[in-house]
């Protein structure tokens, strides 16, 4: 057994692989001979000393991770400001660490967790305190800056455009009689790669989805409800994809525009695309259907991409070899080497030019028109997506996804309310 | 060459197998030397006169069929009225099955469907016209009488217990800090169906979905908030799946009531989860998500159900069979012979017995307390969803969906405006 204990948390909205990256992590870890915590419910559970003894799990469960969506340990959103502002967090975080030896400290999530995890070994540094921090990245939003990819978003970019190409089917069958125009609503706040991905779904100019709404584009109603009407005249009906994120060319983001009050004057929740649906029913008068598959999108495991799958559990074991080859405050970034074929290894990104950047698509990724990917993108995007890796299902048809004992470590501190 | 052609047309909406159906209609059909032309879009292009010529397919195409989504010749919402009020258009459809030597005619849809291919059957016979009129069942909807289930409902089915076992551990692994209640909108306007299948995501009693909302039972706000409130203090979270077809006692659809304007004065579209939702943000104060998955869930091929696809292939096969055998006005009904071991087969059943007629949640499959499924309903439910059938995948990711050449049959008659 190697001294001391590595500690791993994740951080954040989960994704279909994230526990994939946990299963590589622990099997890395114990191979290697490391004892491994794991932190419920991410950053709060090391503040609150609510710590699991992974070595409690058997192996085969820990097998299992890698076919199991969702978080297995919790994460949560949280963050944690500046050294200054939160000295006392981070104060209690080397706190706890310390009480629990762990000298490895993995971060598994997006920019704010690798701000995070860099200001922890700055911190570490200042108290003499002996730890390395590994960023592990995540998110299914691809919005990560130096890493060509982030895990999570090649299965959620599967899920997206396999879900269009399915439901475009549907409504080509129906278009004559019933919904014309089809409106699916894509994650992605600040950029639009999910959307993107959608873009996957066609091949020829006039395979759906017809037209894509990005964050990176500023939403002109007129233009966009022009163009709806000239597809449904040209293919009969026209199938769109928007990202959550869209904004109008004021700043106005237009899932905002759509919340209100209902006729009894309760809550209305809003969205992008019921706002645009409602748009298109309204001055198109065209019988329109939609679509907002919300968190189905990030925890659809059982259409996980191969190749999402592979950067997962890649990132998982070297975040484990640069942890203990003592490389701090980096992260494991994917770096692609060939897009046809597609190559790609591991090398380690410093985190602080990680930390609190966002990577919003270029300009290149976006047709000229704005609604649609050019060769470009489809040339990023495609691997992402290759590969089809099935958990297995029981006689009950249901994948048989593992739940962990989740065993609490004893508590060594006093309590610590956060 | 048998004498005469079949012809085979689509009813209502899609699912994920309907093409399957197709594929086993064609490829039974060739095995004995029938000629098998189409209808585009359903009892529409019977009636226009715009007919397909499935011999131009390759045998690949027909194939292929079997694993694509959607509806590969097209369908309709299009419901013929009674004989006497539609009598002209009944005429004409003889008129045109005449010109083409059509002596089978097989309707591939729900209870609607069944109806017109028994009045189509009974106007043949008054005319003397020599034609068998075979109803083949289909609908997500499972809401068909005398036949134990419906082809595409399995599948829906499976879509719906995979993807809300999935986003239950999404919102269970974000819920210390996020997401506390997640809120599911399954199809179903009349029957609860697919909203019961997703409570075989679901196996010990604090496992999602903790509350299912049945169209069988009035909702009641009072009683549903109450149950949410004691599910997220006990568990921690709550996962709620709702038909899109419940109502309030007094008989008003909830979707109905959640429409309303938005703050521009826009038309706001609503649906159940949506509402739900927004009721839940306001009277209980809970972060909540949700989603409305629409079409996806009745175009997911990707997630298809084995069982589903064997049944959709096996009426679609014995409809030919019934065709030929002359067993007019029937339709190929799925009878069970055990739950477990799951045995079925295939058997006649007449029309007139199917035809209009809706088969809703029987109280024995609905939990005493109205919010979950018993024993009952799970052994009728879960070999429905059993076995994975998945379709084949190319190079770029995605599944290998056909689109047949739909190669029209030229016109015998004059236009014919519907």
């Amino acid at each position: 057994m190697s001294q001391g204990t590595l500690l791993y948390a994740q951080s954040g909205g989960v994704t279909a692989v994230i526990n994939a990256t946990a299963s590589a992590v622990i099997g890395e870890a114990r191979a290697r001979r490391v004892r491994v915590l794991a932190a419920r419910n991410g950053i709060l559970g090391a503040l609150r000393e609510e710590l699991i003894d992974t070595s409690k799990e058997p192996l085969a469960a820990i097998r299992a991770l890698a076919h199991t969506p969702g978080g297995a340990f919790g994460s949560c959103r949280y963050k944690l400001g500046s050294l200054d502002a939160d000295r006392a967090k981070y104060e209690r975080l080397l706190e706890v660490l310390a009480a629990h030896d762990v000298r490895w400290f993995l971060y598994n999530g997006g920019n704010d967790s690798a701000d995070t995890a860099n200001k922890v070994s700055r911190l570490a540094a200042e108290f003499d305190y002996p730890l390395t921090c590994i960023g592990v990245p995540k998110t299914v939003d691809n919005d990560l800056v130096v890493t060509d990819c982030c895990p999570g978003f090649g299965s959620a970019a599967k899920y997206t455009a396999v879900s269009v190409r399915e439901a475009a089917l549907d409504v080509a069958a129906m278009a004559d009689t019933s919904t014309k125009v089809f409106v699916y609503e894509a994650m992605g706040r600040h950029a639009g790669w999910l959307a993107a991905a959608a873009g996957l779904a066609g091949e020829g100019p006039d395979d759906a989805p017809h037209l894509i709404l990005f964050p990176e584009r500023a939403y002109d109603e007129a233009d966009f409800l022009a163009r709806v009407r000239k597809v449904v005249d040209r293919v009969g009906y026209c199938v769109v994809v928007a990202s959550e994120g869209i904004r109008t060319a004021d700043g106005t983001f237009v899932a905002d525009a759509g919340g209100g009050r209902d006729s009894f004057g309760h809550t209305q929740l809003g969205g992008v695309a019921s706002y645009l649906a409602g748009r298109v029913q309204e001055r198109l008068g065209l019988k329109v259907h939609w679509t907002m598959p919300d968190y189905l999108q990030r925890s659809a495991r059982h259409i996980a991409s191969k190749t999402d799958l592979d950067h997962a559990m890649a990132v998982g074991r070297a975040a484990v070899r640069y942890a203990l080859e003592g490389r701090n405050a980096t992260m494991p970034a994917i770096v692609r080497t060939s897009d046809a074929p597609y190559r790609w290894k591991i090398e380690p990104a410093p985190l602080h030019r990680i930390a609190n950047r966002e990577k919003t698509m270029p300009r290149a990724f976006i047709r000229r028109d704005g609604y649609g990917i050019p060769a470009a993108a489809r040339a990023y995007l495609t691997p992402l997506i290759r590969g089809e890796a099935y958990p297995p299902y029981g006689r009950d048809g249901l994948p048989r996804y593992v739940a962990l004992r989740n065993t609490p470590v004893a508590r060594k501190l006093p309590a610590w309310k956060v």
